[in-house]
């Protein structure tokens, strides 16, 4: 905050201001029934009848919390809580020019994978509701303008491409390209949005900073027994298509020094990924996850297997000397098998890294709270990281049990649910500043 | 021959015969044409139409070649030219009592598989027609009488199990079970046989001796420039279902060490599997041939994965240590990868050692005749391994092009397949003696 303008420090009061945990928890399984599945899990896919019932909840309770609501032409709300220098838009109408007069804004999203599970996304957006609903009933202005975000069609699964709201406010892609593309159904996501009245024309927002609090869906916190992990930044990704041909032949009679065997270069490229991301630091990733073999018969030797790659890395420069041993694997192993292996790159997302000073402040205010931290990265993508490319931006994960997600057994703690709110709540007071109280 | 009855020596004019391989050639070319596919290849199923059109070629080829024709109820038909020593029967007409009276057979099959080529099993029996028209030809009567045999639906791919009609004629399965086998539309085979006429009643004959020429369906005769393949047995096969259980969760948050990947499992035992089949002696072979990855998403870590293993010897007792060797390998990755692996056994078939002193007879023979020859093992399953439960039996393997079979570029040299027709006439000869020319 060395850049902002001298805001009114934050007196004890505010400092101790502590979120409700057990408000949080019955907002977040209020919300869980709308599309609530028989296995516990929630089935609400983006800009479904459902979704816009979960948006009028959410958009009411955050009236109820103080907001004016601001919906964009992809259907992003934006719930916005002025603060003592005002609503974070100049008197144009637009975003303010003085990006310190902009909102501190919380977000994330609440559509749901098709078999999806409570916390995704739904605890961002709820932890950002708390902190508002702790403010007002607290009596706390904050010098700058709060903003809770619920970005349009996170998820994916019904329209692509995925984290369409975020991506299409940070210019990644067009309003008119999203707004175009069509589900299963033929249906655009323009007429979704007019279906369940989310077509909106509101100026969107910019912020001051963003902070996005999220289950980790990974197993680390869970398995050091950490409460809040701090959030460095989001994986770069490159994921390949491999081919390899070698030439089906009857078990039988061939040989092995004879063969030309598509599945043991595969499988022995499956071990080299691992090696490459075991060799690699900066939360190196390797995985091979789809594999499909040719002819497949018991007793034919594969003559072609295909193969998907998955390599990431928190930083560019290890993600392509990971790229570059995984190209030199090919050829080595293409060689000594005599297999033909085409690798194609098909995907690259570079790494995102967060807003250090936020990174540090997450750590700082759990340490405070007595919550045990550790910085980690995130291993996929998030809104987080289309709107980092705006401004300083950082994710508070939890742990989530057994660090399952995407799934309707999907759980997490009420404790360390109130946990990452309560830490976000500081970090959130400290980059607004507090006015009144 | 050592326990047979003294026959006259061959004279120097049966010693020299040679088949006519171009006869050979035409016989096999107007026998593909029953059947014949746009690619070049076969397609006559088992007791189809087609099937009984060949048959009907064959079994007229066989009478003027000097046979009697005998069908038995599962089809298998049986040309008998008799020698000085009879037909093969007793008065009784059952099989001569006493075996060195029994006929010298040679045998194959002509149904093929869907995209069959020209020359598996065909080559067999048109090899032995080959020999009977020759000694028809040069006026030679052999003491034994000699036969040939064409078995049942070889192939089995209309109806199971492969291998029927020899292995209904040895006693591996009943012929009631044969015939009431069905094909996907519910015709029975004993139907099938009605359908074209070779619901025979015939005796069958039992031999003395009997002989299967075959295309090597593999690539070592070729490879090493060699014409005469002296086959010493047929491996035994163990056949294992495989099904490792990790736990499937998403690539991007998951550390490797944390991971519990089911294709990193399977993976390492695709490599296991190939290194237990270079460490072991006897023709041994591994392979993994099948597999499945589940979910088999590209950026989901695997959490099951189900394969095959197929490991063939010509040995039992090192069969058996090869999947001793798996098992230990299963256990040892199952606890480094913390993966859990089941291992079932679903097929063995007992490896198959051929009569020594015929093999030498087919070594020594294109020795005579200036063929480049070596002993090797047939990797798959074939007729003979069936008539070997009853009498001395060796196979004759000639190369085929690129060692590709079940396949419609089936591929051999007219010179090879006279070759090998050559050696079986003077092995013929050999085991049953001549009394005339």
């Amino acid at each position: 905050m060395s850049s902002a303008p001298a805001l009114a420090p934050g007196k004890p009061h505010a400092a101790d201001l502590r979120i409700d945990g057990q408000r949080l928890w019955d907002s977040l399984m209020t919300l869980a029934k709308i599309g609530a599945t028989a296995k516990g899990g929630v089935r609400r896919l983006a800009l479904t009848e459902l979704d816009g019932q979960a948006r009028d909840l959410v958009a009411r309770w955050l009236r109820e919390a103080g907001c004016s609501i601001h919906v964009d032409a992809i259907g992003n709300i934006f719930g916005i809580r002025p603060g003592a220098l005002g609503d974070g838009f100049g008197p144009d109408g637009q975003p303010a020019a003085d990006i310190r007069h902009r909102a501190v804004a919380i977000g994330s999203h609440i559509d749901t994978q098709p078999s999806g599970g409570r916390f995704d996304g739904n605890y961002g957006v709820m932890a950002g509701l708390e902190v508002l609903r702790t403010l007002q009933q607290a009596g706390v202005r904050t010098q700058r303008p709060l903003a809770v975000a619920i970005w349009t069609n996170e998820e994916g699964t019904r329209f692509t491409p995925v984290m369409m709201g975020s991506g299409a406010w940070c210019g990644a892609f067009s309003y008119e390209h999203c707004l175009a593309q069509a589900d299963r159904d033929g249906t655009t996501v323009g007429q979704a949005l007019a279906d369940i009245g989310y077509d909106g024309t509101a100026v969107p927002p910019r912020f001051s900073a963003y902070l996005e609090p999220h289950i980790e869906q990974g197993p680390v916190l869970e398995h050091e027994g950490i409460t809040i992990g701090a959030v460095e930044g989001a994986l770069g990704q490159r994921w390949f298509d491999v081919v390899a041909n070698g030439q089906d032949a009857h078990a039988g009679p061939t040989p092995i020094e004879m063969r030309r065997d598509a599945l043991l270069a595969a499988s022995r490229l499956v071990q080299e990924v691992r090696r490459i991301a075991i060799e690699h630091p900066d939360y190196a990733r390797g995985t091979v996850g789809q594999l499909f073999v040719t002819p497949n018969s018991r007793n034919v030797i594969p003559g072609k297997v295909e193969f998907s790659v998955d390599l990431r890395n928190a930083k560019d420069e290890t993600l392509d000397a990971m790229s570059a041993s995984l190209r030199a694997a090919v050829q080595r192993i293409a060689s000594e098998e005599q297999v033909e292996i085409s690798l194609n790159e098909v995907v690259y997302f570079p790494p995102c890294a967060f807003e250090g000073s936020l990174v540090n402040a997450i750590e700082e205010g759990a340490r405070v709270r007595g919550y045990p931290v550790r910085r980690l990265a995130s291993g996929a993508g998030h809104d987080a990281v289309y709107v980092a490319r705006t401004c300083p931006t950082a994710m508070i994960f939890v742990p989530c049990e057994g660090g399952i997600s995407h799934n309707e057994i999907e759980n997490a703690s009420p404790s360390d649910l109130a946990a990452g709110c309560d830490v976000l709540l500081g970090v959130v007071l400290r980059e607004a500043g507090v006015a009144v109280e």
